[in-house]
């Protein structure tokens, strides 16, 4: 048994989680399960009433949108600002795409493997992505059990004949790899989650040009609680199945979010073209490139975990050599694969996402890096304990 | 061939809908096939900015809400506000109730079948409802080919045993009247989808206290470009599975949404019992009258439709007795089987949905009486000009 491995059962005995000064930590778990973005609370904070929108009592009331875009609930003012963003950030090519909203890019995966898969197919289509893949992707394909699409795990294992379909995520959830497709077969439909396609998470080295990409404002602006997501998609029948989707789903999107969201995604491009502002993406940057550092200090500190270095690469964005600063810490222990990570860190009070999750295996954990600044803190308080308990042995 | 049926050709090749002074009608077709309740925008108008709602950029980035619900992305804002409403208005009852919010009820329709369809059966469960039966159904059930539960159609006619799911929709959509289940096997689940129980469109006899009950607030106070519904439910195992369904579905429900939707039911309930305010449901019950007591007479003048009477029902909230005044209109030819009154209207730039779509035939078809004033102005004119079109023979 390894040295890790020996922490792993002492600690679970007794709880290492116990500050400098002997006093036993009563404060709750911290919470980095989920990629709640809160940590960009203190950008809008600073940019005071300049995101402000007012909704009087007859605005929106009808389904219908004002816009004459194919994705009839679009609404014109954020339509115009996602096609802004991107071209302002040279994250994706917008110029002849359809552009369909969703209730968060999780509705649009769903609307694009509704869209992608065959009507005249006896067998639901595979749905595979490399491993580690978003952990969401299995249950999305396969919730209610469709006869059109069946989650098929692993792209890399996948070894079938005919018809399927990748989703590539990339930066990658969880990992924060830069990725291509994997299964290159003849037959493949593609889908493109590029929800950390943005410069505070990575460099921006070309604009992404994919049959069906998708764009989330929840890891964009940090907006998680508007669930707006958007699609860019190149084929107008595909863009149109997907708008029906929507229709049958929820009959649209919140007018209100979307309305907020056009304001809000204006707000971070004027913040890139005005100098009198804080440009978004800098300030975002500037934070994640701190925490990750910190995190890397504790990590080599401690000498039980281990987390991958990324490429330096060239940013068109930021017109700079930039390390990649992903949403999420992948955090792998050292220890042999019987460690189960996440058990782990729970005994240290800091709840995170098992690798098993992602397709595979317990050494290895998600965390979120875009906690509040407190709970960051708390956190990497919490991850140094851990050494402590090495020590003590 | 009957007089009605000589109309509908003579008005194919001929279209009637000429003003009286002569001139051709050149303005569009009138599009009242959508229950767009877009009526309700005038009694917004006048509460002026009561409703306001002012959104600052920091607010609402985290995907929970503030509540301590089980359903974790409910506002509690609007959490509070439904429940004042239902027992301001008496038409359900919400204590002992969980509360699901949905992005619209029709999320929240397929949310409950997810949540009441058995996991452990190889058939997927019957989904069924009375003919005529809400035209969205079908497609909510069957849209992915889900594998836990399968549209099976007209209540009247299932004779299946084991069991089954029956969507009861009271008032109907579309013939507005007040509906029981109609199976009443052994094995049978209920979803009452009660959008209409609003005392602008029946009385309200008693709170409603089924298993499932489905709200939106759409119909309640026409903000359809919100997507909020809400569904009040019994059982913790029920509310448990919808509000999994939402979670995989689209991550939530927008903050933004939810918490316009709390400002404006405060504000229904506030004029119910405020005087200086004018009340919401009096305000929307007096137009409702209105159009229906016009429509009537043009019904009865042109004698080629036929429009059915309603009980007059003592209601529990105007405390008199009143008529209900559906918000759909569902007009009947009076020709013979093979009449298609939905090609009839269109003839005379009227856009209904045939009755085709609700599981009957084409003699019937729905029409939207939630319109703007002018538009059902427009409507009552070109349906006038449908007798003029039988004299002119």
């Amino acid at each position: 048994m390894s040295g890790a491995d020996g922490c792993l059962v002492m600690c679970s005995s007794f709880p290492c989680a116990t500050p400098e000064n002997g006093t036993r930590d009563t404060s709750p778990t911290i919470v980095l399960d989920h990629g709640d973005p809160t940590m960009y609370e203190s950008y809008w904070q600073k940019m005071g009433n300049k995101c402000n929108i007012t909704f009087n009592g007859n605005d929106s009331l009808s389904y219908f949108a004002n816009g004459k875009s194919l994705c009839w609930f679009l609404e014109s003012k954020l339509e115009e600002q996602i096609k802004r963003l991107h071209k302002i950030v040279g994250n994706a090519i917008v110029d002849n795409n359809y552009i369909v909203v969703g209730t968060g890019s999780s509705q649009l995966v769903q609307a694009a493997l509704y869209a992608l898969s065959p009507s005249d197919q006896l067998e639901p289509i595979s749905v595979v992505s490399a491993s580690p893949f978003y952990s969401a992707y299995p249950d999305m394909t396969d919730f209610v059990r469709s006869g059109l699409h069946k989650w098929a795990g692993d792209a890399n294992l996948f070894e079938k004949d005919g018809p399927y379909i990748e989703l590539i995520t990339s930066p990658n959830n969880p990992d924060g790899i830069i990725r291509e497709p994997v299964v290159n077969g003849e037959q493949g439909k593609l889908i493109y989650d590029l929800a950390y396609y943005w410069p505070q998470y990575t460099s921006i080295t070309s604009p992404a040009n994919h049959d069906v990409m998708l764009f989330t404002i929840s890891k964009c602006t940090g907006h998680a609680g508007s669930r707006i997501g958007w699609a860019l998609v190149k084929d107008k029948e595909v863009a149109g199945k997907m708008t029906k989707f929507m229709e049958i789903s929820t009959i649209g999107v919140s007018k209100e979010a979307q309305l907020r969201a056009g304001k809000i995604l204006e707000v971070v491009s004027d913040s890139c073209l005005d100098f009198t502002l804080e440009n978004f993406f800098e300030y975002s940057r500037s934070l994640m490139t701190d925490r990750w550092q910190r995190l890397r200090q504790v990590v080599t500190d401690n000498d039980i975990f281990f987390i991958q270095n990324y490429p330096r690469q060239y940013c068109l964005f930021t017109k700079d050599v930039c390390e990649s600063h992903p949403a999420f810490a992948w955090l792998i222990c050292k220890g042999g694969e019987e460690e189960d990570c996440e058990k782990l860190l729970k005994e240290h009070k800091i709840q995170t996402r098992s690798g098993r999750r992602f397709g595979t295996d317990s050494r290895k954990v998600r965390i979120s890096m875009l906690s509040r600044d407190e709970d960051f803190n708390i956190f990497l308080k919490r991850l140094m304990t851990i050494k402590g308990c090495i020590n003590k042995k």
